[in-house]
This record gives structure tokens, sequence and C-alpha cells, in this order.
């Protein structure tokens, strides 16, 4: 009976897909089953376009092969009608080459409605004509579109790699719970009033990481799981409320083994979801990144590295360089020929809000050999060739300056640099640059708090050699065991090797404002756990929407969610969240204040 | 630099796991990690096993071969230290031929204690003298014995063949959202207060069935999911707050389908997993199943059927049998020889208020012929031996009987014959019958709420042919096309196929007593989706805990689970849930009334 083993598609409502008959399959008596993309009907004859998940076949009927009633049926045909036909494949009087299918088409004996459609509220087409509130309403029309399909298709195959790979290291997939414990630190919770625990909440998790740390205490030794995840934000483009993750973890590791393990996992998915063969990834400090690209999250497709020039520049009567902390650039190969116009235009983009700049300065190589800036009233066309130099810019380049405090103009000077690699063509989508970004600080002192927050997570491990910064107070210096996966200028992915150690993780603690008895509420099943037998373990999270973005070339991570919500947090499909019974709020024990 | 790709294990913290040295590695130096199960110290040698996931392996330290100060270290090891040894692979002097490494032992030249350990509350052994509630606080440490571990290790192997059976069949893993909106049919919702929405409230799924349907409207003809549910219900052993289903959902497809393809999933997993052949699944409709075993999932590992004998035992002045609407029995083979004492307990048994019986009475065919029974003042043995001539008793057996209402007593005699059926020893743990119960009722009158209620669920399609009895208004007698499949008296898995009509979906709204506002507002999307081309669906969810607890021979889901929750709802390891704080429900515009 389990005729699935002989085809995968034979089942009692069709023999075939729409995607898979061919010239081969002439003379076949076969019944698809479809959705009606297009209809062409010249009155004796009727031209049905069928799609399904796997392709288009295009069903042929004529009025002298056909009853008046079958032809009648078939004139009543409109988009998106659901039509089960059986016929003959024939071989195609005209033959389309860009179809798949498009050697044949099925000479129709028998055509039967199964479901009519109302005309869709936008053409279910590669290139739609529905806008992006309009397709998130009818997102169930919306999946039927092509691309958006092969999204999620694509989606689906990165995480079967991903299992593939994992599995393969003995990796065990488990599932932490979702109902856990509210704890402060971090992002907002989303949370949930416990019926049978009245006044009592359970909190959506924002990561599993501390049940991912219990299961190497546990001597699970290799954890993954894909997982997911809720961060109460307020909400971008590329954020979700509900978010999904590759959640790793490893035991009786060094940094280096988590980074050999997962640049494995990066090259595999390249590999077999986009056929790359991706290179070996660099390693970059964080230190380094920020000197050279003002970023965590470099996208080194391309060089334009940043290039000081404090000593350069000084001393020659420009005020605004002398007084800076920093005066940096970066040198645009070939954009010389830039017009005054052109530069005016970069000069406001980079003093918008969104930027900050003060101002711009430029330095052109002409092709001609002379070299022009907007500060030759205090330079010398020597003191410019020095400072082009130290760029090694080559004549028909074009230098590049910001000038000020030393964090905020690294920031602007990488909008800037991303913008130029952008107009210059440097960032093409089909081209993949990967590496790791190391030695990130453990610590970062966050004004408005007046307080020391912990960069990644509050169980990063310090670097042994930088324990002395601690009894030197000297909190900023002390480097963590954490590291990033960056992919294009993404941060695809981040970890840590954790503390083990009890003693080390109070300490942390209490870096980070907590009291013993704040530390104890929230994590003393943690510290507890350490007490006995926890063994050196680390791991990392990717984040796996926007990883399938990266893969599928797109900016934004909602075309890669199946029902994403909108930047209120709402699904306007189910229309939720709603309001909800007041039975069920007495119930929980809770009351609205609104 | 990818040493990973050499030996899994291979990291610069050790070299081998503790369960993989065989005498063929005999004079290598390995090092090897792991936590310590068991000393054994003579002062001149200690002799330490080393356990990891993977295995123990021994580990040797003799004062004539090493410095007094390893030895000291040794001598302070304790179990669960988690520890690192280097050393040389030797032959042991007694082998073990219990242990895989038993054959090896580690002559230690180096030994670093990565973690000490506090004494573990309970042994950390396969069987343990921890209590559940100890074991539950202490998970990490219970996730460290083998049984425990191991059962979760079938999970990811019975996940994984999900997967990969599904997988080459087409179906799409596709993630559904997990903040969704409110439906009151069915168990209650647990909620989540939402901030940027005040005042309104998203919920968790109870499953994914609305959506599943929707990507069939969409056209991804094959779906599915292992995906986490949630149901706010008082708790019993084998009840979870958030508890995982392996989601399916197929298009253009009947009944025959669905059972077809999943018969295959779980004869693949049973061959997978277990390496057993399972046989063809036989299938039995819902009637039947009343009638003959008094419940929707017998187990048919033993045969025992029910028997009805009205007609047989009518007529004969017993007035409880005249009077009753049913009287209904079962076979236990070879139990004539029951002592009184026994047959008193066995009723006992049954009139206990779990059960409810008003009494029991038997028949005993003795093996020297004769026939006795405890209504032989009403009955001759002429009358016995035709009543025991309906069972196909023989010489030996005893004949169980019950009556009173047919519902009820069908329930009765149903856990009456599971309890027989284990006194004899035929529901071992090792065999597995699995089948398809059919043909379930679409509706169930529910007294207390004096309406109908969707037996499985409100998506449920009829058959076509039960329609005459909507006109008719007699909606009990209305079949589903909605199935079970059973393994072991276990239901896990049902499903259904849907309606995909507008209007019947409509109709089968207001059976249910939904007015059309209440319908739209809960359902509104999905009776929309209907009305842009819908196609025939169908499918089912396996209760994915359950089908491990299956798997691993075990009763309680909750050994299957890594972090599982106790009877009122609590993670007692993590202490959730909890209160938050009053800064927190501000935001979310909500108050506790406790």
């Amino acid at each position: 009976m389990a005729f699935i083993f002989k085809n995968v598609f034979f089942t009692m409502l069709r023999t075939h897909t729409c995607g898979e008959l061919r010239i081969a399959d002439r003379d076949t008596t076969v019944t698809l089953c479809g959705w009606v993309q297009k209809v062409r009907d010249v009155g004796a004859m009727v031209w049905v376009d069928l799609r399904d998940r796997y392709g288009i076949t295009q069903l042929m009927l004529e009025e002298k092969n056909v009853s008046k009633e079958l032809l009648a049926l078939a004139h009543s045909l409109n988009r998106e009608f659901v039509v089960k036909a059986t016929g003959v494949v024939i071989e195609r009087v005209s033959k389309n080459a860009k179809m798949p299918t498009g050697d044949i088409e099925i000479k129709v004996a028998d055509l039967e409605i199964l479901n009519p459609a109302k005309l869709p509220p936008f053409l279910i087409e590669d290139e739609t004509d529905g806008g992006d509130e309009l397709r998130m309403k009818y997102r169930y029309l919306d999946l039927r579109r092509n691309p958006v399909r092969a999204n999620l298709e694509l989606r689906h195959k990165v995480a079967r790699e991903t299992r593939n790979y994992l599995d393969s290291l003995n990796f065990i997939e488990v599932e932490t719970p979702v109902l856990i414990k509210s704890t402060p630190e971090g992002a907002r919770d989303f949370v949930v009033p416990s019926r049978m625990n009245p006044g009592e909440f359970y909190a959506l998790p924002q990561s599993p990481q501390t049940f991912k740390q219990l299961l190497m205490v546990s001597g699970f030794d290799r954890y993954y799981q894909i997982v997911k995840c809720f961060r109460d934000e307020d909400l971008r483009a590329d954020r979700q409320p509900e978010f999904t993750q590759i959640d790793c973890e490893m035991s009786f590791v060094t940094q280096e083994d988590i980074l050999n393990t997962f640049e494995g996992l990066a090259r595999h998915l390249f590999r077999t979801v986009k056929g790359i063969e991706l290179p070996e990834l660099t390693r970059m400090t964080y230190d380094h990144a920020m000197k050279y690209y003002g970023s965590d999250k470099p996208d080194i497709r391309f060089e334009m590295k940043f290039v000081e020039v404090n000593e350069e520049t000084k001393g020659k009567g420009f005020p605004v360089f002398d007084g800076a902390e920093l005066v940096v650039g970066i040198c645009a190969e070939g954009t010389a020929t830039y017009t005054r116009k052109q530069i005016d235009e970069l000069t406001e983009w980079v003093k918008r809000p969104q930027i900050g700049a003060k101002g711009l300065v430029y330095i052109k190589l002409d092709a001609d050999g002379s070299i022009k800036s907007s500060v030759d009233k205090f330079y010398s066309p020597e003191d410019l060739r020095a400072i082009a130099a130290k760029f090694n810019a080559k004549a028909g380049d074009m230098i590049l300056l910001l000038c000020g405090e030393t964090d905020k103009v690294r920031k602007q000077l990488n909008e800037l640099r991303l913008e130029m690699g952008s107009r210059l063509g440097l960032r093409s989508k089909d081209k993949y640059a990967a590496h790791w970004v190391i030695d990130f600080p453990l610590l970062e002192y966050i004004e408005e708090e007046g307080r020391w927050f912990a960069m990644h997570h509050p169980f990063t491990s310090p670097k042994p050699d930088d324990l002395k910064y601690v009894a030197q107070g000297e909190f900023g210096k002390i480097r963590a065991n954490a590291y990033d996966m960056v992919i294009n200028g993404v941060e695809v992915g981040g970890g840590s090797i954790r503390i083990h150690d009890k003693t080390l993780q109070a300490k942390m603690f209490e870096l980070l404002g907590f009291t013993d008895e704040e530390a104890k509420h929230q994590f003393g099943f943690l510290m507890e756990a350490f007490e006995y037998g926890a063994p050196p373990h680390g791991g990392l999270a990717f984040g796996f929407d926007r990883l399938c973005s990266l893969f599928g070339g797109a900016d934004s991570i909602r075309d890669f969610i199946a029902f994403p919500k909108n930047n209120s947090g709402r699904d306007v499909m189910i229309d939720a969240p709603s309001t909800i019974d007041a039975k069920q709020k007495k119930e929980l024990n809770i009351a609205t204040t609104v």
C-alpha cells in the first residue's frame, strides 16, 4: 500500500507535480493539481499555466477534442483557481526553452475545479504590484510567489546542512525550555503570567545561555540547538521580537578549538548551500578592527583601510586638525574625477545627523600629477604629498579625511568607508568575505547607567593575562575570550569562552554591580552548578535569520521568516497581539492598567 | 589549522575521549579530560575511573613512577572532580570485559585538576539514591547519569531520523511564530502582554494548526516542523506546559495518502532508531475500537477483546444483568486458577472510584471441565457454557463480566483489560504493536457546556457521506476524516483531512456555537484565505516527547525532556516562575491582582 516509496509524489489526487514532466513522458496519461497562474483563452482553444511549488506545466484544451461542458469549465477558470486536470502528455508545437517543462503540454481530457478563488489583491508573480503592508496582510498569498518561497526553501537547506555538519561532529541537539525566568540584565524580557503560581511570571528566553552552560556541567560535551529566542526591544528592519539562533556550546576547548569548529561550519554551509569554497577565515583583533575600520564588524570585501595622519597634519596652522584628537582618512581609488558637486554632496552626506561629522577634507591626486585639496590654504603640495604617501595613494585617487574625538570619528569614517565601497561597486552581494574579530573588551562603561556592563554577557571569561587590570581598577583594558564571525560586514555569530570558576564568576557579577543577593536570586543555580565540577567550556550563537538573509543576498531578515511581525510587533495577518477575555485575565490574576 | 577534520575530538585540551581507547592504542601518549567517577587509592597506587559522555577510561598512578606532588594530587581527588590527565596507554594487568576500554589503562605522567567538586547530593550512577525532587533541583547533575543522558541522545536520534525521512519526501521545515493570537476554543492559552501594544496580548501556540493550513494555501505542498507548543492545563505525569510536536501537513491528498506517508515515518523510525521492522499498520474504526476495546487507543499487543453477552444473560432472573444497558466481558486466559482472595482483590480494584464499577462477575472454566461462577444462583452450567462459548473460552480460562451504562462500562472494562494484560505479562515494553484508529466522530456533546464540541478541532472535515446527518440534526452520527496512530495503547499522533471550503468551515463554526462575529474575530484570516484558492489538504501531529518515551520504554515523558517542569508548572532548578520587577509590570501596562 505504501505507494509513497515508488514516487514521492504519487498520491490519490495526482500522479506528478507541475515541475517534472519532460519530453520523455510523452503519451503518458497524467493527473496534475495546482493553481491557475495564467489563462490564454482564444475561444476554440484554452491554454492554462498550472502552478505548484515545483514548477509550471501548460494545460491545453481544444474544442474539437473536449465536450462543451469541459470547454465551458475551462472558460470559467481564473487566476489562482485550484484545479485538477487529467490528460496525455504531448509535445508542444511552440516550445518554451525558458521553462523546464517547456517542451510538453497536457492535452486535457478531464478537468475539475477543486476550489475557485477571488482575484488576489496583488499579482502572484516574481515582481508583484503589492506594497509591503498589503503583502504582509495577505502573507499566505505573498508566500505563493517564487522568490519568497525560495527564501524559505533556502532557510530549510541552511538548517539541514547546519545539522548535518554538527551531527557529524557528535554535537547533540537538546531542546531547552521556553518558559524560564526573567533576568533584568540585558534586553527586556517577554513575560508570561503563571496561572498555577499566582503573581509569578515566566520569561521567554533571550537565549538559552545558562541552560547550555548547565548542559556542559552535565557532561553533554557538545550541544547545539536551532532555537527561537525572544527580545522585547523596539524594532528595526532587521530585528524581530522572535528570532532564531543556531546555539552551540563545547566542553574541554580553548578559543582556538571553537574558531576552528565554527569556521568549519561556515565553510560547510557555503560549500553545500552556495557552492562556494570559502577561503580560510582571517582573524583580526577588536583593537585592529576599530583602528583600521572604525567598526567591530568590518566589511573586508574591500580594503580602503583607515590611515591616521595626526603627525602629518599637525602644526601647519589648520586649527581644526591641530585641535583634533584624531585625524584619519581613507583613500578612495579612482575618485579624483569627482566633481565639486559630487564632493559637496558627499560632505552633506557625512554631515547628516545619522553620521554627524563636522566636515570633510579631500585631497585629490589628479591624473596629470597635480595635487589639490580643500585645505590648500594650510598645506603645501609637499605637505599633501607626504599625507598621500602614507595612504599609498596614486594618481587618480582621492583621500577623504575626517577629524574629531577618536571613537566618534572612527564611527563616522566607517560609515563613509562603507558608502564609498558601495559607490565604487566593491560590495557585491555575490562576493563573500568572512573573518573573525577576536579579543573584544570584557566590559564597557555606559555613561547613562554609571556602571560597567558586560560587552558580550556576564559569563564571558577574561583573558588570564589581563586579570592584572582588575586589581589596578582599569576595567576597560581587560580583554575577553570573545569572538564574532563577520561576513560582508554583518556580524553573523558571536560567542566566548565562559567562566567555569565560581569565584571568578562571583567577581564578575560584583564588577557588574550585582549585590550578592541579586546574583544569587538570578543566577544562584548556575553559581551552585559551578561547585559540582564544571568543565572549561565555550560556545557561540549564530543569528539564523540573518545568516539566511546573507545567503539569500538580502538586507532584511523579514523575507526569510515565514510569518514576520511589523515594526510595532504586530502580525497584521492574524491581527496579533489582541485583547483577551476578562475571564482569562482573572484566571491569571492580572489586570491591564490601560 | 582545521584539526577538527582529522579527528572530531582532537582539541587543544584533549587528544581522545574517555570512550575510545583500545588495546591497539597501546604505547600512544594521550591526554584525556573528564569527571572522576571513582577513586581506588591504596597509598602507593591510585586508580581513577575518568568519565565523559563517551565512556570511562581507567587512569593509573604508581608511587615508583610519579613525583610525590603528583601522587599527592591524585590522593586529593574525589568524585566529580574535573581532571585532565596525560600518559601512555598500557595494557591492563586485570582486564575488565564489561568496559569497552577495559583492556587498557593510562599510566599517568601528568595530572591537572581543572575544577574541584563538592560531593553531589546523590550518586551519579545508573541507579541513584536521589529522589525525584532532589534530582530535579540538581537536574544538571542528574543529566550526568548514563540512563538520563541516553534518553536525550535517543531524542536527538528520533528527531534526526524524522527529518531524514520527511526531507527525503520533499517536506519543507518552516518555522511558524510563537507569539500569536489567543483563541478561547480548546485548552487554556499562555499569554504574553505586549509592551508596544498596551492592553493587548500575544498567546503562545497550542499547535501551529492555522499556520500550517495557511502554508498549504500558500502552496507549500508538504510542511513539517518539530516545534514547541504550549498548553496551560493542570498537569499530570505525562503532561508538560511546554511540549514538542512533529507537526505535518500535505496538500492534494486524501486520508489514504496521509496514512501511508506517516505509517512510513513510523516504520522508518522503528527501523533506524530501534532496529525493528514494524509490520504494516492495521486500521480500526473508532466504533470498532470502542465496542471491542472500550478505548479509542486500544493496546493491541494482546487480544482479549470485549464480548457482549446481553442476549445470553437476559431473562435468567439476575436483575443486575437484566436491567443493564450493556453486559460485556473479557476472557483472561489461564486465570481459572485465581483464588477467591485474588478475585476479591480484583473486584475491589474495579470498584475503586478511579474505575467505578459496581461489581465484577466471573465465570471459571476449571481445568477439570467444571464451570463455576459468582452468579451460579441465576445461571445453570449450560447457561454459563453458552456464555463461555461466545468468548471461545477454553479449560483454564476465566471470564470477567461487567455491566451498566454502555459508555461507562466500556471504559471500566478497558481498564480491567489493560490490568489483566499487564498481570498476564502481555504488555512487554520490548514488543511494539502499532495501528491506526480511523473514522472518529466529528463532534461530541459536552453536557456541562450544553453544546457540541469538535472532537479533533474545528478544521476537521466531515465524511461527505455523513453530511446528511447535519440536515437531520443528528450531529453525533457525523464521522470525520480523522485518524490517530496508536502504539502499545498510547496515542502517539493524530490528525485529519481539513475543511478547505469556506462555506463548510462557516457551517462548522456555526455548529460549534460561534457567532459570525466570533468566528470572524478569531479565524477571519483563515476563512478569508479559503477564498483565495485553498487546496484539499490534511495532516497530523505526533507528540514528540511521548514518542521518545515510547521508544525509550518509559511511561513518563519527563525523563525525555532535558529540563522538565513539575506538577505545579515549576522549574525547581532555576526557580521559575518568579516575581518580576514593578518596573517591568509598569512597562507592560499590567498589574497583578494577588
